[in-house]
This record gives structure tokens, C-alpha cells and sequence, in this order.
């Protein structure tokens, strides 16, 4: 099926996409440049905030009220990104949902390894409960390796035995930082954001040496029972794809709520293009009314 | 969590359901009157027809349109269930949807085997065509083993250069007859409904020595590209669960639209007891918009 503004976005990223083999400087300006030539969205107020300590940055969309939170965690290979670089994902997703989104700007790599970032979401986690938002009103999302830290943030609470938000979607997840994947071969070809020696950069920078298969690190090997309902959403042309679908199988048949999209010819995290791409606002449709059903089941 | 009706109907699977290692007369007996427990569905004018030559039973619910048709086939191990017998469940699928059901007296193994329940479900396809509805408003659904033989239909008929419907609902679907399945032993214990050797007894009659692994036999192992979007719905508790993540994955790498649901504790097609589950009608629910969405992209 021929799509002309998936193409263009695809010979875009081709041509000026971060590759994530360069040094982890080097990633976070191109990176910064990439998300700069977003536009600004209209009728969203946004403002510098700290969360736990953490910095944020609040996203209020016009009609958004303030019946939940939506907890965001942006990509970036755990090296790179910005809360305020990605604004516009958490700010159209927090408008789906009808609720106000913060963005965390959790602590990077390779100033910051694992476990930091999941130690900062579970800091501003605990200060969202502390400012009396019910844990049930609390939504979690997060794309590529902010999909990963999602999951490892929903891990570490019920570990700690602290109450779970009311749910959690995952946008192209990295849940697998082994490099073991099937479609890191199969799918290099098609996806024009990432490579296989991209992503084995970005995880040794995180990892530092540390294990791979650690549950935190790599939430698809973890004990996924017991866990808030889950809403997946991965493209066909992505070296993610088994992340999603691995996360999806494994989750399912721990007794976890889960909903996985796969969307075909999409690219890694082609929500983030959704004011160009109608494909990215459909499925942030899709995720809205998911935040929807899970803060009405809350009430 | 407590599920007081769940738990009842799982006493009463493991007390009177089939036991597919019957001799397929018995099993259809004891299915057949497990169906027969059901009570009446309340608002639905059914019609004994045929469909291409294939005896059919139409369900009219209250409010439903001729906007489209739902074509349901059964499930039973391709040896037992009845159009009839499971009146109640494209009955409710159809109301969902808004659409007439059609639900399809495909022929039996063993007097039947592969692949003649195939000919019976493109030979009613054909007749819909013929009768003037568009492919697109054709919709397709079949739990179990009539979710194989749905999965069967599409790829047939992608490959006869056919229209293909507008979108298809597998519930608990059944799609690979190989007994490789790793669920077959991990979901045995929770798994009420089904046996690993009564799903081989089913598959020795309706295979009668074929290749288990052929694409229209087994779908999970055909290729999967080219097909209309798929929603998949599965229980955590069913020795079919890698089935459908199975299919999720292969058909969405081959860049099939897929949406999969996985229910925490459900079993083997809940939906069919949707009169006393709440889970039952929740996922009919959901059913419902995935196909009324489908009819209104189709206009």
C-alpha cells in the first residue's frame, strides 16, 4: 500500500536519523536536532517542574482535566533524549487520554548507568503518590528504551510492594538488551531508525558491564505476573518488533492484561510523527482510549 | 483475584466437558449437550438457510443491519459443534457489531477431513459475493477450530486472487496441528477445556495422515503477508496461548495489521458464556468496535 508520508519520513531518517554508535554526545545533539524540527503544538501549556527530585516537564493539553496523571518516559537509547524534545508525544497522548502528562527527564548514560533512570521514575513515582494521586490514577507510558524503563518501573513497585498505577502503554518497547532478538537481523533492513550496532552501543553504555539479562535491564526475561494491564504498540518495520511481541506472549502467559498492536509498515515510534503521519495520531486514538477505559475502571 | 463465576464454570468444564480423546461420536454427543445447557438467546430471529451449498443458520439480532455480514464458524476439533449448538455466540457477536451473523454447518472429520471444511467455508464465501455484498463487508470470526479454518479461509483465498473480507476475529484459535505448542505442557494444569491428547486425537481425524504442517492445515506456519486485519483473542489459562501469540507475531512481522488481546484467567472461548461471565460480553464488546470500526472504514 503506498504511503507517501510514511515514505518521506522514512528517507528522512535514512538521511539525518542519530546513529546510536557514535559517541553518546554526539547521539544526544543529533537527536536534540532530529526532535527539533518537530512543530510546536498548538494549545498545550507546558511547564519545568521537578518530580521526586527529578526533572519534568508538565504538559496541560487544552480539556485536559485533572482526574489522573499521565507518567511519560521518553526514548533515546537510555543516552539521549529530552523531556522537552519529545514534548509533543506526551502532550497529544495526555490530550487522547484527557488528562494532564509529565515528562521525566530521567538521568542518562553514560554519566548515569543502570539502575539510575529506574531509580528516578520510582522517586517521581512516589512523589505522585505523595501529592495524593491515587495509584490507580496514575498512567505509566513510554517509548523505546522508555518503554523498557516502564516495564522495569512496574517490576521494581510490585516488587517493593507498592501499589500499581492503573496501567501501561509501551511504545516500540526495548525490553531486550541481550541482542539475542530474531528481528534485529530480520527487520535491520526495513527500519530506517535503528540499527542492531546501534542498540549494542547504546545497552553497553547502560549497562556498564552489568548483566544484560538483569530483570530491570531487560524486562522481557522478568517475572511479568502480577502486573497492571498492558497496551503494546510496535510497527512491522522495526528491529523492536520481537521486543513487543516477545513482551506480549511472556506477559500474557504470566496472568497480565495485554493489548499489542502491530502496525503495518510503521517505523519505530511513528506516534511521535503524528502531526504529519495519520497513522501516528490513529494510534495515539488507540492509547487514549485505553487510558480512558483503565481511569474509568479506576473510579 | 476472586472470580466466583469463573471458578464454577471451570468446575463444570473439568466435570462434564468433552474429552476429545473419545471417539468422535461420543465427543459430539457430550459437546452437544454441553451447548445445549445454554440458555436461549433472548432477541435473535434465526433462520435455517444454506450458503453455497452449505447448510447455514442465520442470527438476526434486534437492531442489527444488512450494513454487513458476520460469517461465524465454529469451533468443536474440526470432529464436533454445530451451527446450532453455538447459536448464541455469532448471535452476540453479530448484535456487537450491529450486523446479521451467519454461522456455518462446514462438514465434519472424520467423515470429512482436511480440507474439505476449506472448500465449504470459500464455496459460502463465494455465494455471499455472489449474492452482491462487498468483500469488504464480509466479516470473518471462529473460535478454536474455526478460528484455523478462518485463518485458512484468508490465506485460500489471498492466494485464489479473491477479494479478501474486511477484517476477521479469532477466538482461542487453533493454528498449528503439529502438538509442538510449548503451552500444550505449561497451560496443561490451568487449562480446563483441552488436553494435549485430545487435541491430537482431533488432529489425527481431520489430518488422516496429511502434513500437519500444511499452511492451510496448520496457518501459523504459512505465510502470514497480505491479509486483512486480524483481532486475536486468547485466555491466560489455555493450552492454545502460544497459538495465538504465535500468530500475533508471525502474522504482524509479515505486515498484517494485528491486534492481540490476552485475558488474564480466562479459558479456552469464554466469550461462548458470555450469559453469566462478565469477561464474556466485555471481549464480545470489544469485538464488536473492532468489527464496527472495520464496516466504517470499509464505506
Amino acid at each position: 500500500m503506498a504511503n507517501a508520508i510514511l515514505d518521506q519520513l522514512i528517507a528522512g531518517m535514512r538521511a539525518g536519523g542519530p546513529d546510536f554508535s557514535d559517541p553518546p554526545l554526539e547521539v544526544r545533539a543529533t537527536f536534540a536536532a532530529l526532535l527539533d524540527t518537530m512543530p510546536e503544538p498548538d494549545g498545550v501549556v507546558f511547564t519545568e517542574t521537578t518530580l521526586g527530585g527529578v526533572p519534568a516537564l508538565e504538559c496541560r493539553a487544552d480539556g485536559t482535566s485533572d482526574d489522573g496523571v499521565l507518567l511519560y518516559l521518553h526514548g533515546g537509547g537510555y543516552v539521549a533524549g529530552s523531556a522537552r524534545g519529545y514534548r509533543g508525544l506526551p502532550a497529544a497522548l495526555g490530550r487522547a487520554a484527557g488528562i494532564r502528562a509529565i515528562a521525566l527527564d530521567y538521568r542518562l548514560a553514560p554519566e548515569a548507568p543502570f539502575p539510575a533512570p529506574v531509580d528516578d521514575v520510582l522517586a517521581a513515582y512516589d512523589a505522585l503518590i505523595d501529592q495524593g494521586v491515587p495509584a490507580a490514577r496514575i498512567l505509566l507510558a513510554g517509548d523505546s528504551a522508555g518503554g523498557g524503563l516502564t516495564m522495569a518501573t512496574l517490576i521494581a513497585l510490585r516488587d517493593a510492594g507498592k501499589p500499581a498505577p492503573g496501567g501501561a502503554l509501551l511504545l516500540s518497547p526495548w525490553v531486550d538488551l541481550t541482542g539475542q532478538s530474531a528481528s534485529w537481523q530480520s527487520k535491520a533492513d526495513a527500519d530506517p531508525s535503528l540499527t542492531p550496532a546501534g542498540l549494542a552501543a547504546a545497552a553497553g553504555h547502560y549497562l556498564q558491564g552489568q548483566d544484560a539479562r538483569a530483570p530491570l535491564a531487560s524486562p522481557l526475561f522478568a517475572d511479568l505476573s502480577d502486573l497492571p494491564p498492558l497496551m503494546i504498540q510496535v510497527g512491522s518495520s522495526e528491529i523492536l518488533l520481537d521486543d513487543a511481541t516477545g513482551l506480549a506472549a511472556r506477559a500474557g502467559a504470566a496472568g497480565t492484561s495485554v493489548r499489542l498492536e502491530v502496525w503495518p509498515q510503521m517505523i519505530h515510534v511513528w506516534q511521535a510523527f503524528s502531526f504529519m503521519l495519520p497513522e501516528g495520531q490513529q494510534a495515539i486514538d488507540a492509547a487514549g482510549q485505553f487510558f480512558r477505559d483503565r481511569l474509568a475502571g479506576a473510579q
